[in-house]
């Protein structure tokens, strides 16, 4: 494992001090301008040097005719240009003393014969002048950390904990705002195209080192160096869980997978028996993928597998009841001492069981902290997952008729709901457990969003919930393994 | 099955032409007062009269000390008491000549020998009198096509085409909101509670009658009629699809459903089997028993199982295929005539193969209406699915760079948007195909909203439409073979 980010050859290419853009221009439409201003409107602070072959200036910079009358040599090259001219584009930058690229442009070997001809002149060149390049048929890297967005998507949310690498640059672009909906983000994302110079192994050994990266997540169309991953996988997991989503499953996966970035995926069982061997926890989607990181990033190891249940509602504790059964997880019973502590808070319709049903919220400040205090202290329990039904116009109501005047119910009911998402974010701190909710309602509300923001996990229903338990407590009983 | 709604003995229970409600008072924070409530906000039409021993006047209504001294016999009683006066309530009711209840009272069966005996009461009364009930320990109906709710949570969204029995009440009332937020809606709701008079049986008959059901949704924690069921099920399938999630599969699920509702559910494969053989189509959570339902009453038949993908991003094209391929479902080539007419259309880095993957969306008429045409069109196309990326930010933007005065972009963006998804919507209506989109961005997104509000099914991902096609395409092989 890479003991640090700057002794990585990735590091100028996520964290440039300086950018030369080939491709941008004064036409809105053309795609090296939309990468251009992603960077300067994420606020990137470093020098942002456009080449161009008739501008004088470039979206306000001043523009340059070649890489030499740029006055240093810039850090990182966004080559954003036909295929011919990007491989005249990147010697250019290689003769000029430039270590690293990212080569945008397609029309390589995606394309054809020819366009493999010119992918092996890039891999030449870099070769020649010890250069490293991501891509080509790429769509670049994001680090909201340092500002740095070269892709032609705006960022969207906050910087993040999630280290992306991925063979489809879509989903690297098109997860800024998907992420953004549940408060998570990205710490760094790599899109690696062809793959021709760095691929998804050398992103993983960044990830692995960087300090801003808790999960790594994993977009694979095909793994190329099958050995070189499980190694560097397998001296990662120790210290941070990675998770991956792999497309070429199935025959018509691979098939897709092969059009689009041209490499050949293997069955379904190789993969699993990589990911098994890695340590790599494996998700079904990129959305199951994003789940097992919005747990694997926030939440402090478990115990074990001992999952307690509470809700106010039958058939969505029956639901999450029988999720934890398919996932192999336990349900304890909630011990004596806490079954007796709790019975201020249960009315008499309501069970101690497990799932912990109290039938109807009579009060909630004891259905999402008095009795959520007495199960997390409760030896018998390692994770507690609730059931969460909070509308942000029940809590307005509920001001209305305490007679709040209607000018302040809003503004009431907004702080209310964000102290109590506060107060239950702080119980994970308290006790060092696992805390996950799921809800039927838009992720939009108030106390949803409050929790999401501090990093609770939540999900849209029980199912999806327990899925991300069940991959944290994979997680951490492969650590212990790998380890030993 | 049933000819006519007019005909079953629920009609009564679920289209009241009026209500006497016994629980309901002045005090805002009973049950029975909620229940009223709802009932008066979502505009039910016919009489409500509240029995109260007290008050001369109930939430504004005139009460009435007896249901002796309401000058009609109401066509529906719905009982909130505590369970000895509800056995009470309910022998009134039947000895005035009423025909219909619902108990929504707990205490019965669900909590002992001595409820048990009580629920026995209920049932005696109504055999006695030949009345009917729903529940006891339920939620009670609702019916937003005749302003019928007598839950506890307001009504929100439209009325739909969902006809739901579940057997639990907030599988009822809690998916009010969570519907709305995909403009889908119930035709009728069903909360069976204990099915001691009315059970599940009973309500799949009355919606496989009613008009406003295209599609019926089952919550199952136990079958309690099992040879009923499948006689039932099979005699509604030919007509219209069922769909049903089994929360009782494993034994933890087994356990909070006999907590529930004290019914004693069945192994996984017993419940797999007695599906299979009602051609009742099987959703592994509530999120999927929805998913399904969107595209069983909004789809036409496919005349098979070849589905179409269209996306401008690899990765989620090569994720929806190999979705696909897992789902059993064949993705075609397109026909060579069809090729040639999408020519236009395709840029040279774009593939016409299956997923059509244009790379980049150049123009959304060319992508949201051309192409889909030139596809559906393809007699080697059954079903279409096509990925969306449509931010409304980005619509508005296009208009600004337009030139479009600022304070005119907000609405001609919405306009826009509306009308794009129109014209979208309409094109299952001129080819007779499954339209079926996926998205990872807001469902609030105008365009998102607005094929939603037209009933084109949108997914969140491409996982959930691929198991909600497969799902469709289930169905009528299922249909066509139960006719024979």
């Amino acid at each position: 494992m890479l003991k640090s980010i700057e002794g990585s050859p990735l590091y100028p290419i996520v964290n440039p001090r300086s950018v030369v853009f080939f491709g941008a221009s004064n036409r809105a439409s053309a795609m090296g301008t939309s990468q251009l201003l992603s960077l300067k409107v994420l606020g990137y602070q470093g020098a942002v040097y456009p080449v161009h072959p008739k501008e004088t200036t470039v979206q306000g910079l001043p523009a340059y005719r070649h890489i030499r009358d740029i006055p240093e040599i810039p850090d990182l090259a966004v080559i954003v240009l036909t295929a011919p001219l990007a491989c005249e584009a990147l010697e250019e930058c290689a003769e000029a003393g430039m270590k690293s690229a990212i080569v945008i442009s397609g029309g390589f070997r995606e394309a054809g014969p020819e366009g493999a001809a010119m992918e092996r002149r890039l891999v030449e060149t870099a070769k020649t002048h010890g250069m490293r390049f991501l891509g080509p048929n790429c769509i670049g890297v994001a680090n909201p950390h340092q500002q740095v967005n070269t892709t032609f998507l705006r960022y969207e949310g906050n910087p993040g904990f999630i280290g992306l690498a991925s063979q489809s640059g879509s989903y690297v672009t098109q997860m800024f705002h998907y992420l953004s909906q549940f408060s998570l983000g990205f710490s760094a994302a790599f899109s690696v195209g062809n793959e021709a110079n760095v691929d998804i192994v050398d992103c993983m050994e960044y990830l692995g080192a960087c300090p801003h990266t808790r999960v790594i997540a994993l977009y694979i169309e095909a793994i190329r160096r099958g050995r070189e991953f499980v190694e560097v996988a397998r001296s990662i997991v120790p210290h941070k869980p990675i998770v991956a989503y792999y497309a070429g499953g199935s025959e018509m996966g691979r098939r897709a997978g092969f059009s689009h970035t041209g490499a050949m995926a293997g069955p379904d069982r190789l993969y699993d028996g990589v990911f098994r061997q890695s340590g790599v926890l494996r998700a079904q989607s990129m959305t199951e993928l994003f789940d097992f990181c919005m747990a694997l990033g926030n939440l402090p190891p478990p115990a074990g597998r001992r999952v307690m249940i509470q809700t106010h509602s039958g058939g969505p504790g029956a639901a999450a009841a029988d999720a934890c059964g398919r996932a192999g997880l336990e349900l304890p019973e909630v011990s004596r001492n806490a079954v007796e502590k709790l019975s201020p808070y249960i009315p008499p319709t309501g069970s101690t069981a497990n799932p912990l049903d109290i039938t109807y919220s009579r009060n909630v400040m004891d259905y999402f902290l008095k009795i959520p205090k007495v199960l997390l202290a409760d030896d018998a329990i390692d994770i507690f997952l609730f059931y969460i039904l909070m509308p942000s116009d029940m809590v307005r109501a509920s001001f209305r008729d305490l007679g709040v005047p209607s000018e302040e119910v809003e503004e009431k009911s907004e702080s209310f709901l964000n102290n109590l998402s506060s107060y239950v974010a702080h119980l994970r701190e308290e006790y060092g457990k696992p805390l996950v909710g799921f809800t039927y309602r838009s992720f939009n509300e108030r106390f949803v969003a409050g929790l999401l923001e501090q990093g609770i996990p939540v999900y849209a229903g029980p199912e999806r919930a327990i899925r991300a338990i069940q991959a944290l407590v994979r997680y951490h009983e492969i650590k212990s393994k790998i380890r030993n």
